[in-house]
């Protein structure tokens, strides 16, 4: 077999479909947030970041990166190993302390990304609980998904935020089976939030383990920013709550939270835990940081959520469609891959604005779009140039406006 | 289901077994490596690191920790999205170069962790490659066998290290089939080293593509660190080269290097690639440092090995009985599970050395070990004590002396 040819003949065929996905370099700009250098074929220059996951601009935040420095000034570079063997630094317990103090839990523990706590966590549960069903929403991300399918448990997926269908696949099931419920709080692309506490409700009946993905909630909902559980009291009713420390909370790595036992079984049997070594304790300083802020500082989600409303009423105004959701996720419509595309590269020439194409498979074919994430960063003038920008595209491209 | 009962009753029998895991609480001290603070129930204490996987002890070296600082007080802490959504920084851009210059490849990847790149480039290339069968090392890394496990895809185990079995395998199947062989250079727990050029010829022979996992011998085998691929000159023969940024380079995050094509399709169809945020600007800068020292000094590589013949001396005229292998890793071997751990926390408590007793499944029953990692920062004094301490425990515990 020619393997060289056949990845680029696999290549091409992405390339031919529009949606092969060409990174852009940038230059992240500590202190100058939302902006940062692009790094394109004429050198660099400074753009506008709309689309960064960088929810609330923590990774910039003066505490974060004093902690960070500190650490690397105490401790160094790296972990130097696994957790079990010379690897577990000292942020890293006080960090899995915070955590499971944020969630209301008895204990946390960590991993390198958000993916790997999904793919870890589910495989390592659903294959180990002896004749373990998994019901699953339809819209989980990737990382569940991988994560279930590694496990070879049963799966039933039900429909998207569905407690209707949830109910009927939970009765379909022999009662004397364990069953896990998984499903995100706030799905990322579309930005809408599934019915936790009906979800709560049906896991409670039918006897079944919850486990929820707060990845794109935490630091942003709640009182303390423990996410949507917190924020709908829920969070006792949620066996393991999953989340990330690259979001709102600004660094890397992914956790899940639950009771000791829990938390216990995974660290001792997850093998993308037991074997991957911990995150540098510079990560973990910094992430404990970013949590504590936010525990009592309000002032970033509400300077985040009033970005949303702003920047929803001026897209409604100028007529450029965008999916109406409860979260601080504002996707912009397009519904073609190669368009999609042009859009993002018109943004980033003309206007200096960064916003990705969102292509398959992140999204369903058909559904490409533009997915802007406002921040407490972004400025009125910044919505404006945004908006003024959007509508000349719309214009030119003769795009369907709004109602 | 009571799902803690069934949490404890597992713990429970991990427990009864001896191979319960208890992270040891460290606190690395930049400058002082090998030393750290150890956190134990009465107050933190220095103790002498023997097992760290930062070989080198990069994670302390000025030029790492300059570049990291510098990449944080310019880009702050995360990478904020994906690598497609925001989260390319151009320190990844250029550590990519840097590791494809280092491997002699065109072209290089970035993960998270060498677990995750293990898992991410063996899965999607061996479940993506029509008909693909992988012929796979006996003794593999947890991160390859559950990447190929996920594939799907046929699988054939050959011999460890046993170029006869691979070619009677390779014979085996229909020539026809797009064949992967799938191994490491320097294995972990044992220190043995492939015969890579054997396995090259049998590629060749058979049209295989070959997937060195060079994660214990990156930084440390070659003129420039290239691994033992390098160092007996065969990186040409190899088709993907992988290894770790968080040992001998002493930060975190784990590679991939070879052809355009082959990175450029694992990058565009891996989910956990795709579906990870990224890592952050520093540690690119940090790992980018250390590759870039390491291709010119060879003072550590040296260092080290200077140490390991003397330690391996030591423990010979001690009688303590090791592996004999040909790389930098020296395995005490206790064969016993509680053992194993009641002498490591011997050395611990009564000597202030810390080397974690390695168990099941990490190793196989009945092999389990304390797994000795000399630097070039351990002392002639360092290495008397712990001689010293083993032999005074082999004494003890009536151990049987080596002849």
């Amino acid at each position: 077999m020619d393997f060289e040819a056949f990845f680029r003949s696999e290549l091409d065929a992405l390339k031919a479909e529009g949606r092969y996905r060409v990174f852009a370099d940038l230059e992240r700009r500590a202190g100058r947030f939302p902006r940062a250098a692009f790094h394109g074929p004429n050198g660099a220059r400074e753009v506008t970041v709309w689309c960064s996951n960088d929810y609330l601009g923590m990774g910039q935040h003066p505490a974060v990166l004093a902690a960070m420095r500190e650490a690397l000034d105490a401790c160094g570079a790296g972990a130097g190993g696994t957790r079990n063997i010379a690897g577990t630094n000292h942020y890293h317990v006080l960090l899995e302390r915070e955590l499971a103090d944020l969630h209301g839990k008895e204990a946390a523990l960590l991993f390198n990304s958000g993916y790997m706590s999904n793919w870890a966590s589910l495989s390592t549960l659903a294959a180990r609980i002896p004749g373990c069903v998994v019901l699953t929403d339809a819209a989980n991300h990737a990382s569940m998904i991988e994560g279930i399918r590694h496990s070879r448990a049963e799966k039933l997926i039900f429909a998207h935020n569905d407690a209707q269908d949830l109910r009927r696949k939970l009765q379909a099931i022999d009662p004397a089976r364990p069953k896990l419920i998984a499903f995100e709080s706030v799905y990322s692309m579309d930005g809408d939030i599934a019915p936790v506490a009906e979800f709560c409700d049906l896991a409670e009946e039918f006897g079944a383990l919850t486990y929820i993905d707060e990845v794109h909630a935490v630091g942003l909902y709640g009182a303390r920013g423990g996410g949507v559980s917190e924020r709908d009291g829920l969070t006792h009713r949620l066996d393991l709550i999953e989340g990330t420390l690259a979001k709102s909370f600004g660094v890397m790595g992914g956790y899940v939270t639950g009771s000791a036992a829990l938390c216990d079984f995974i660290r001792s049997f997850a093998s993308g835990f037991i074997f991957s070594s911990s995150l540098p304790p510079a990560l973990a300083a910094g992430a404990l940081a970013a949590i504590r802020h936010l525990k009592t500082s309000s002032a970033e989600r509400e300077g985040q959520q009033d970005r949303v409303r702003k920047l929803r009423g001026q897209l409604d105004r100028a007529g450029i469609p965008h999916l109406s959701n409860p979260s601080h996720i504002v996707p912009v419509m397009v519904g073609d891959a190669a368009l999609c595309k042009r859009i993002s590269d018109e943004l980033l020439e003309r206007f200096a604005i960064y916003v990705q194409p969102i292509n398959y498979p992140t999204v369903a074919r058909g559904t490409e779009r533009l997915r802007i994430t406002p921040t407490p960063l972004h400025s009125d003038e910044d919505i404006a140039t945004l908006v003024g920008a959007l509508s000349e595209i719309w214009s030119a491209t003769g795009l369907q406006r709004a109602a």
